[in-house]
């Protein structure tokens, strides 16, 4: 996943990037950049590791300008290095543009511009996307104009597949023009936001605005581009729209819970999502003492979930903010290590009681394990599961990291999955895996008690396998395959583990 | 405040001081430092940063042996230098020491040392005191054994006054022996454990502890001194010994929460303490709609005490782990931007709502203020105010750095304070500190309640003005001055605030 | 002053432009940087500092490819930031491209660009260069050609006015190609070499050849271009021809004495400048008992110049190859610093005798003003300076950043000069000039002088006010006014100072 | 080697340690120190690396107070590490002290410390010689006195057997005193030297001195102590005195050849072996056209040579300042890259002549060869080497790292060698050599030739095997053996080669 944050109108606008760069730095932690339009200078910093530490006033000097657009990056498909980070610059139309999400076509679209005798820098989805815009401008006389950007928009939209927000900082009409965009059917989120004093900002996600003290004005709309300049009001065009589904996963699991996302909070979100989770441990006549979050995501859910069934909430576990690498011994020891080192439980929490944990999701689910047995080992009579979410299925195409198809714990517990699993079936699966888990009971989260919590449109592809923006299944093996090759070169685990 | 560690009888006993120091970062993060000995050598690498990013494979391959101390600092007196990082290192004999804690007496100590020919590198209490040890030693003829190194503690502990803990490895009867050693009165804590395998391992806190899966197996006592070698039993001295007086603060605020002090886990009496808080609030007839603690310290007595009330529990705010510098603009816009950025509240917990807000203690007082106005900004129909400790009217003179005299917020609203406030005075004095702070109410826990609710002896000099080891009015003098000249040195704000 | 190389047919490229690069260090120690292309990727690294301590094998690892083009830089003009390194790439065509030399008419292509839409990163001069190149290769239908680019490049030598060598990467018919290519007056140097097995080198200097041990073929000719290719033979083609006019100061000062320049090493014609200055010196009468270089630049001239007057050389000064930064004092003391720490002298070598110091050249003279006194402290009875090149009247425009016209101190002793000085007129100058650096006698090589020595065609405007590439009176005021700021900012003073 | 300096009566101490060392750097590149006494507080800061580059100004702020001494170190036994940087430190009674040099019988004096119960952090030589001094002033009543400190350094003379000078600061009769002693022999160098102002210098070198503007008093006598306060005369006294043995190396090769040592510029010294050399050579009956030196050593020595044979002197070699890292390919073939890129050759002074090239010395050997192989193909006629000293045939036990007995090159050609070589013997001993290295001839010195140029008293045990200072056939085995751990260690190869 990455961050991505544009403003303009402001005497301070590389400044207020590298602030509310800070607050989407959950997003990717990887590599950042910022860029600025200096009237014809169009420079850029980009830098290695956490925005704080990466950028010194010196780098911000060399930004100047009223229009900065930013990124923070986590490393889907790229190598990690410099040369990946965004946000990206083409020199004909100027244009700096950095995205989130995942292109599915990627190969396609660099078969096609090396037809047009463009040649790319690096393996990084935005740039593509970027020259393919560019590409599309240039077939338009000079002195672009916004009807220019947003036919060059359409053209790009139909050329990328996938699903992604852009944000881009371009000249139109002769006047510094920040752009924002999201996929057809606004799958990845973004949105915006202005100041009385006639700035504009937009972000991934309201933090980035909370952060700077501008108000929300709303979410970007699938498909649709805002043309934003100082002082003018914004221009909204539909750019090519599908059904919309947005990311659930960001609900539930990846973004901040202080961010609003349709006018809710994702924290509202969450604490609904542990009350149907609670309506469903409830109504399969289960037993606990009391229920206990596995930092840090899951607490607004566990505590919610505790409310709706009268059990004491307690912080069981004690995360260490500061445990980091524990090199030297192998893997499986260093693993252990590095459990013990960033959870510590609170025996007394445990002891003697039956436990109910509440976490997001389980993907890989490693770490899950060793959680479970270090549960177990504070003497709990009783070790129970509770998920907020369905299991995890089907990999994401779309930009989240979640690793491959085969890496799935929850799908050796089904047959071949295709759509929603049945309730039936889904509890099933539950007693297979908990008895693998060593648990005395599992229980996730059914589709359908999602989509009743949720109550509107979105993409739970890795649920429900039911991918609104279609990936064949050739692209699919090509996309794991990246990824797969990705997840070696970083070594480094991602967080995301269940 | 600083954090101490040691083992002996590891093959990794480097290694192990790299982990182990993570799990007690949240003690000191401005330097680090490991030392071992190896037979004739006694090595030891010393860096500035966090544990985790300063030390390198490198460095571990630099320090064998079977015996490791360790230190992580946050600097009271010193300079935040590399030279003032721990542990020291005496030649003759050979002793390296690391300690958590506060002379008092340090101006009288240089002096005595000095007469001895013996001069010091750093402005760092930890030298003297390491240096009294040495020359202690120097007296008894060589090849040192157990009783003279008692002999040369209990010298030590005469000479050197203050609260403070040691940890040193030095050669003893021919063998690598790690002692560690609380003051007179246990003011500063000290805990101890063991392996099968014949090893033992200290720290201040038993979380080094849980990190290294060793068992803990006790505090070390007041002014008592254990001396551990590889496969032998513990042997145990009291060096010299004072009315037990535990730092409250500790408990309170400094320790993390899975850490067992005495076999409580400091969680436990910080659940005591929010439902001890929540009884005074109930005496005085107070109502509030939801309880929110100001992240992180405080969760576990909100919880607590919201239980206790039956009122719903919430996480209002949301803190940013990324948040970092935000350096270019103004004193008083830079920290509106750094609290925005640190701390994001959710406005439906806060709006329409009667919110009680929980936190540790008031220290300065200055991010607190700016808090308060950010939750009426949120559309909370009333804010008040619980804090789970006495107000804060005497400065700490044994090791945590919680300002001078002047700058404790609470003072301006009490006469000259001496011993602990009556509870009518004390509610005088809220009414009229919340009303500055504009708050609907503000309730502290009494003195009683703390007491009670804690139930054993304790050093509370921050609370009521009772130092259990006595410091004079010069000496008071002196150390706040030597503080106020680190505030000033160190410019960057100390993150312990209210 | 900058260096370029590029080689293409090479398993090795970037690692082999890694070592080029070190061995034209000398041309510019700013930044440096490598760019290959790998089939469809234009990867490439740009790093400050020293290539030797810039470059890990982890940059040349993201640097796959048979072609390369590298760079080392001394900042005219930009900023001396990482932006402003080279090589420059862009996208359509993609083309990597490297420059040494100075563009006159930079605010012109600037704004020819800014027509087109082309927006540009930096302020540097091979960036608009770049973008010509480009912008001419678009108004070409796709899958480039050799002619093509031969079209291309003669549309850029005619917008871009001013003196410069490039080399550039591109694919062309379908191949990696390697362009080399000098103004029409071939002012700044380039070199071209093979290799047996198909491989191709072309550099700023033969030095670069050399450490790669690549035989040179020749230089390439003002305003030709040559096209290399894996395994084909070489293409030549004339751009743009004017009269040759290769820069003299180069022979003087700034090449490496073993780099070949028209099959002549640059060593060869300092000793025969030195025994050209010999013969004037023995003309007007002086007399010395020791000839004594200001090392290093003009050992080779002091060398042939004792030999011809038959008297000792000797190495009077010993140069100090550690000496850096001298900081905390105020200026005038830390350049006495500075030249002590630098330059220490021999005083047996002094004492008593009437010495001839040889130099290079004088520009600024701020440095040799403290060496002729150093030497008088040292006890020579007559002090005499012998410059194996004329007086520098005039800034150059083409590329070496040797200070604005009221900086040059010899300018100082004549009235407003245009063309060369007579020799009466030159003579006098230096009986002045030698009066103000208490000097016994200066002796400046004459104009006509260094034309019977070097015998050639040649640039020798900064001596003979003769500019080969007009530059007219505005374009001067704005070179000059750029390279005020640049000074201003950089503070470290230039190295090159006579 | 390493490098040694010291300052008293200044009020920029510091800094002037910090310019100074850039002064004898040459004598050590890997680490450097700097240490000062500011009255009660001994402090000091050690870093790897060059001294410009490794000193910033908030260093230099560490280090108040009116004494310095300082150092930088090329590693002989050590480990390249921080921990063995110097200067070190022992805190009763204080004493900042720093070496250069070797002891022969280290382990001895470990063990009699450890005895004592004195315990090292380090493998450095000046760590055991540091605590002997310590320990024998300890003997002493305290409020040392300079006698006191005479005493202790003739017992510290008596037990640390070896050749080496120090320099320490200490508090003497209550004043900041700066101590400068060379060993029985004065095998390694001490200078000293005064300013009108009070302020008192040592170094190993006098361009220290020079770089200070410090007038240089004379050399510190083979035994002697020298005792430095502010304002004070200097006090001389002789600890323990043998037959004088300076090192003949520091002149031929390891020292700056403006340092003056016994009056002399090491310049001078090398003029003269040139002309020792150049009768020698004449007396074989020996022909050339050209010198040529192999930079830098053996320039002064080439030149007189030149003179003193009536041939012309020519610098066929160009150094390349910035050659630095090669790495990527293999042993071989990397060490050709590094000669190439390190010495390129002017064909034109080698093509069609009978050139004599001139070193200072061949100790291993192995890039003389390819060296002479790379004048052979630039079609020299005939390749003679005349090396101004005679063959190395002894390894260094004081100091100089020059490799171990069997790695010395000219060995293969003598029989088991004791004493000097007669002059038969090695004119033989020549031809044999001269065969190996493919050289058309091969001259060295003969130790008559350098003992009548020298003329003084002098340790050449390199050459003769005379060792001054006996060491056991035992200790020479010990010192080798580390010495080859040494070198395995450090990869990277010593720059001493031939």
């Amino acid at each position: 996943m990455c961050g991505i944050f544009g403003i303009v109108g402001s005497s301070e606008a590389a400044r207020s990037a590298f602030l509310a760069l800070q607050a989407i730095q959950h997003r990717g932690q990887d590599s950042c950049g910022i860029a600025t339009i200096d009237r014809e200078r169009f420079p850029f910093v980009r830098r290695l590791g956490l925005v704080a530490q990466a950028f010194a006033p010196e780098h911000l000097n060399q930004l100047p300008g009223r229009i900065a657009v930013g990124h923070v990056r986590y490393p889907t498909i790229g190598r990690g290095v410099l040369a990946d980070a965004q946000p990206l610059f083409f020199r004909q139309p100027g244009v700096h543009l950095a995205h989130n999400g995942n292109l599915i076509n990627y190969n396609e679209l660099v078969g096609h511009l090396a037809e047009h005798s463009v040649h790319l820098l690096t393996h990084c989805d935005a740039e593509p996307l970027l020259c393919e815009l560019a590409l599309a401008l240039q077939e338009r006389p000079r002195g672009h104009t916004l009807d220019d950007a947003c036919a060059a928009l359409a053209r790009t939209w139909e050329r990328a597949d996938g699903a992604y927000s852009i944000v881009a900082a371009l000249i139109l009409d002769g006047k510094d023009t920040l752009v924002v965009a999201r996929d057809r059917c606004g799958v990845r989120p973004a949105v915006w936001g202005g100041r009385s004093d006639g700035a504009y900002v937009v972000a991934s996600e309201t933090t980035a605005l909370d952060a700077l003290g501008v108000e929300a004005r709303g979410d970007v709309g699938p498909g649709e581009a805002l043309f934003l300049r100082e002082g003018e009001p914004p221009v909204s065009r539909v750019i090519r729209r599908d059904r919309p589904a947005p990311c659930i996963f960001e609900q539930i699991y990846f973004a901040r819970p202080d961010s609003r996302i349709e006018g809710r909070t994702v924290y509202a979100t969450r604490l609904a999502l542990g009350r149907a989770l609670a309506r469903e441990w409830r109504q399969l006549g289960r037993r606990a003492d009391v229920v206990i979050p596995i930092p840090d995501t899951s607490r607004p859910a566990a505590m919610a979930l505790a409310e709706e069934l009268g059990l004491p909430y307690r912080e069981g576990f004690i995360k260490n903010r500061y445990s980091g690498r524990t090199f030297i011994m192998g893997d499986q020891a260093q693993r252990e290590d590095e459990l013990r080192l960033k959870l510590n439980p609170i025996r007394s929490e445990f002891e003697g009681r039956r436990v109910l944990l509440v976490d997001d999701s389980i993907v890989r689910g490693t770490t899950l394990a060793r959680t479970i047995q270090l549960v177990r080992s504070q003497g709990a009579t009783e070790v129970h599961l509770g998920i907020y979410s369905p299991p995890v299925l089907h990999p994401c195409y779309y930009g989240i990291d979640m690793s491959t198809t085969e890496e799935l714990a929850a799908r050796a517990f089904v047959l071949e999955p295709s759509g929603p699993l049945s309730e039936e079936h889904q509890r099933e699966m539950e007693r297979n895996f908990a008895r693998r888990l060593e648990l005395d009971s599992l229980t996730y989260l059914s589709v359908a008690g999602l989509d009743r919590t949720w109550g509107g449109p979105r993409c739970a592809a890795c649920f429900d396998g039911r991918y609104p923006i279609p990936v064949s299944a050739e692209r699919r093996r090509e996309i794991e395959a990246d990824r797969r090759l990705g997840h070696e070169r970083r070594q480094a685990t991602f967080r995301f583990v269940g």
